[in-house]
């Protein structure tokens, strides 16, 4: 399967992934899901939001029985110059899990779905997991049609560009309706599992987390002519901001990154009318989390105040602590002889999307270095089957009683 | 002259001006300037690197005698969102001091010429005075022709697009020969002329000033996920660096800007791996610019280290420091009565490239707030009126004895 996989929407010179939703490369990696399912004799289907199903023992969601299914699957999008893994490792894992299934002769109870969610990413609309969301409810139409890509698209043009129709999209009650448990398998993206020696772990919870964006207005000017003193150089309001963001990360034991800037008129030999800057920001609860993006918006102010700088804050967006349901959780840890480690993550996924709907759970699969959303992003071959297994293991416990 | 060229290349939103060299934009200042030229009854030409000549007692370059001709002239492409004066006002005042010189029957001795230098700013190649330095030899073919904008077109490919000749480009040592004396009047960038009250400066000098690169390369990791001490960010070297310098310039009484930067991948939930910012810096003397750059460099390296960061610094372009020609100075203030402030500046111009050929003078026009390369830059009325007659009077004095 990875082979076939592997050269989609890979960059030439950086080595790293831009699968980016609604273009070319998405098309790509959705024929090869097709294509997986088809092999298979599942029955294909797409859904309102453009995610990609396939099915074991049912030709449609609406064959299925209330809380009857169980789904299991990924997305195929990645962030500029991503991993290979990050996604991809969960839709490869639940057909392989399904092929170790039959090869184990396992015989189903209930209805199975391996699925791809669109634009998990967010790396061209910028809003993370899309297509869970509109699922979900959690997108409203409107606010979907609104999204528009760093080239004005709207995503309303983009979708009907691939060729799908984005009037169709929206809530879909009724097939979350027939899912009683949508497991996720993942690459990890810290050590957590590296440091404790472990190949597969289950997820407890995901960290709240936010977007927040900087505006810094200061006065474009010469930068050979204008005295220090007369400067109002937003650049230096943006420097201190950002090792501001640092130093309150580290006090709460949260994390804390600007890594996305814009300036304007952005010339060597001007000072900056403008600096953007976007601030990621995740702590292992809300109270912590608001300790630190308090400090670091209270301190942002002051160099500003200081640099004759102004400076708007706006939230972009925000998720709050995802808990994942104890009672699924702890049935996979049952299924896979209770000496899982069980830990939170910082990152958000489509399962913690639907956490709100559905029962969900997930796997983490060991990542040796931790580095992910890069193309240095790995996983041993040994952890990739362990987690296979594992996940094999989870759906024949849910699937196959 | 004011109202047909005001509206051409400026945005409506920002309302600053964005013409850049091979454009329509900038096809439609030349227009302009040739419009002016003819309506005055001069004699119009364009020479091998694309800058324009307007001139008055010769049909082309090759009638003058080798040092007689008096030229006067600057440039009309902008800075990204520039304001209205960095340029237009030294060929507005050209055209305008011509006009009050026939007002007053003023009999020409000499050849006099006014000039549009083309690509003064830079701003869509990267290298500033590119007209002037084809023309002086300071820049070569081979170089120019290697020259790329931000979307990787090419500047012989931008100049064929504008219907221009890049193969005729090149040194001009024949046109150039027979200069006896190049004036430029220009907005002065700086306040130097406000804080002393005067409405006209003459240039003593252009400070020494270089560009430099700097390429902080760190690793693309995961912004929720990754440990802070499992991070390479790149991000925070480069606030370190920013800060650094404003310090560095402080203390040495120079300047020094970080204005331009470019992030890779610059996606809000990823750390970067590279962040790459242009260091603009320039002193009253090339010591001092040693010191402030050295010192800068330095403490980029200590911040670096301390972060698993590693840096290139490469000094991208220089320009040591330009006297102006003491005569042909002292000539100009002695016409001017005497009572005229001598000022230096830290901004490159089109008369410093040409006073390492010919002799070169630079007046300067008071501006109140000292901004510049931007939306807002201004000079009064009365204040540009005064710098026309001060050209007049210059032009008078040197080419109607």
């Amino acid at each position: 399967m990875w082979r076939d996989l592997a050269p989609i929407g890979r960059d030439a010179d950086t080595r790293g992934y831009r699968r980016y939703a609604w273009t070319e490369t998405d098309r790509d990696c959705r024929a090869w899901f097709q294509a997986q399912a088809e092999s298979r004799g599942l029955a294909y289907e797409i859904d309102r939001n453009g995610n990609q199903w396939a099915w074991l023992g049912a030709a449609t969601y609406k064959d299925v029985a209330a809380g009857d299914a169980v789904v299991t699957g990924s997305h195929l999008d990645s962030v500029p110059d991503g991993g290979a893994f990050d996604g991809p490792l969960g839709v490869v894992s639940s057909f392989a899990a399904l092929d170790e299934l039959r090869r184990r002769g396992a015989e189903f109870t209930r209805p199975l779905a391996i699925t791809n969610f669109g634009d998990e990413e967010g790396a061209r609309f910028g809003l993370a997991c899309a297509g869970s969301r509109l699922a979900a409810g959690q997108l409203t139409v409107e606010a979907a049609h609104r999204l528009r890509d760093a080239d004005g698209i709207t995503l309303p043009q983009a979708m009907e560009a691939a060729g799908y129709d984005p009037d169709a999209i929206g809530p879909d009650p009724e097939r979350l309706a027939r899912i009683g448990a949508f497991v996720e398998l993942h690459v990890e993206q810290g050590r957590a599992l590296d440091l404790s020696g472990d190949r597969v772990g289950i997820a407890s919870a995901i960290w709240p987390h936010g977007r927040w964006r900087f505006d810094f207005h200061g006065e474009a000017n010469h930068a050979g002519t204008t005295r220090l003193v007369d400067r109002r150089d937003p650049m230096l309001t943006y420097a201190e901001t950002v090792l501001a963001a640092r130093r309150e990360a580290e006090l709460a034991g949260a994390v804390a990154t600007f890594g996305k800037i814009a300036v304007e008129p952005n010339a060597v030999n001007a000072i900056p009318s403008l600096v953007r800057g976007w601030l990621d920001s995740r702590a292992p609860d809300q109270a912590t989390l608001d300790t630190v993006t308090a400090g670091i918006e209270r301190a942002a102010r002051e160099y500003a105040d200081r640099h004759g700088v102004d400076l708007s804050v706006v939230r972009e967006s925000f998720t709050p602590v995802i808990e994942f349901e104890h009672a699924l959780r702890d049935e996979l840890n049952k299924i896979l002889g209770g000496a899982v480690p069980v830990l939170g993550t910082g990152a958000g996924h489509d399962a913690g999307i639907l956490s709100g709907s559905i029962p969900t759970a997930m796997l983490f699969v060991r990542n040796p270095t931790g580095v992910s959303h890069s193309p240095a992003e790995f996983a041993a071959e040994d952890d990739c089957v362990a987690g296979v297994l594992a996940l094999a293991d989870v759906l024949e416990g849910l699937a196959c009683r």
